[in-house]
């Protein structure tokens, strides 16, 4: 049995990161081999036409377009994806206030193929976060949840540092230590972490719950820059039709 | 048997690829789960910092930092890791006329480990551009001779694209079409392609060497902004003591 890092053919599943500069976002294609039906996690507005080609170029059928949460920072693809592919359907968390075809909550599957990614709330950065954990548990979507030796903001939309790092602890730290960490974001050309690297090496959430929250309290970030342009847009599928 | 995408440990490799965004540059390491051993190849010198924490943080010993050639768009990292690094050995082509500790040319290895990369020498771009093969020819570092729908340019340096047309389609075309190219830049936030891909989907590399000539003369390109800074410090591994 022959393994990729890109394509895990051996199990099935063809895996693709895709980066937007500009947000500095993380679009991940997931596809099955064989019956080619694929999912996009947080398609990119701008980057639509790129993700298109190349899941044109593969032979696969999108059928799903997910959202981690409803972002602030980007305007989601999910909708023009929606205009360009028929039969696609939109999904995000149910606690997100968002509209999508299909509304997601714990536990439940996004399904491609014979392959499926499972919903875990980790509510925090906003009340409608969720990390997709493929089945195998070998891969975790973390949005902004858990960045790569960080974490999603805490000091708007609907942030809460202490539900933040519960999340973290109890639906992320929990997986397999050799889990990969696919964050939605990262600002320095990081790619990818495990479970066992953030538990020891992330430097905020390794601290204590009080740290934490103290932290997330005097990080004096700028307002992101599309946030109300982006919020409003990614509350309907980013400006488009549902 | 579990499979990992960034790590695939159940080969006993670890591997992760690193971007530099200001000349768009990937960084790649890969190290020997049992032994730590470590080659980093074409780091940057801006994000030496980033990749040697990471190697510190992994418990890896970086043992060798290889260059897939004379790059003329970034300043390597080579000779600030030598410095940072004790015992560190920097490798680069024969044929690129750059000063290194270890002087590579067709079927070398480079060693981490009991895991090994082999040479094979990829010229059109400039003289001394190699592709770095993994042992079960899985993954191919291929510089900028091949780069993801795309090639490098071969209007400076010692450039011919008549002998990178011949270099891919010998060098390159040749390895498994389920081999992962990993490229030494991308422009489109994309990150792996594979052989198969290539063949396919390469706009130019698809077409005649006669049009592909025609193509090459034809780019009208701007003259790389750092050329004449990076030039001469990577001929001495980034102005930096060798
Ligand atoms: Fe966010
Ligand atoms: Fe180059």
């Amino acid at each position: 049995v022959r393994l990729y890092c890109a394509r895990m053919e051996s199990k099935g599943v063809i895996f693709r990161q895709l980066f937007e500069p500009v947000s500095s976002t993380y679009t991940y294609l997931l596809a099955d081999t064989e019956t080619k039906e694929a999912v996009l996690i947080d398609p990119v507005l701008e980057t639509v036409d790129r993700d298109l080609k190349l899941i044109d170029e593969l032979g696969l059928k999108l059928k799903l377009a997910v959202n981690t949460h409803c972002h602030a920072d980007h305007i989601t693809g999910t909708g023009l994806l929606k205009k360009k592919v028929f039969g696609l359907k939109s999904a995000i968390s149910k606690h997100s206030g968002a509209a999508a075809d299909v509304m997601l909550s714990e536990g439940d599957r996004v399904t491609f193929g014979k392959h499926h990614l499972t919903v875990r709330e980790t509510p925090g950065h906003t009340d409608g976060c969720v990390t997709y954990v493929t089945d195998d548990q070998s891969m975790a979507f973390t949005g902004d949840a858990l960045l790569i030796r960080g974490c999603g903001r805490t000091d708007f939309q609907q942030g809460c540092a202490k539900r933040l790092y519960e999340s973290v602890h109890k639906k992320i730290f929990t997986l397999p230590g050799n889990c990969l960490v696919y964050p939605a974001h990262d600002y320095k050309g990081q790619m990818v972490s495990t479970v066992d690297e953030e538990k020891k090496f992330n430097p905020r959430l390794t601290k204590s719950v009080e740290e934490f929250v103290d932290i997330m309290k005097n990080l004096n970030l700028p307002k992101p820059a599309k946030i109300d342009i982006a919020v409003p847009a990614n509350l309907v599928c980013g400006l488009h039709d549902v």
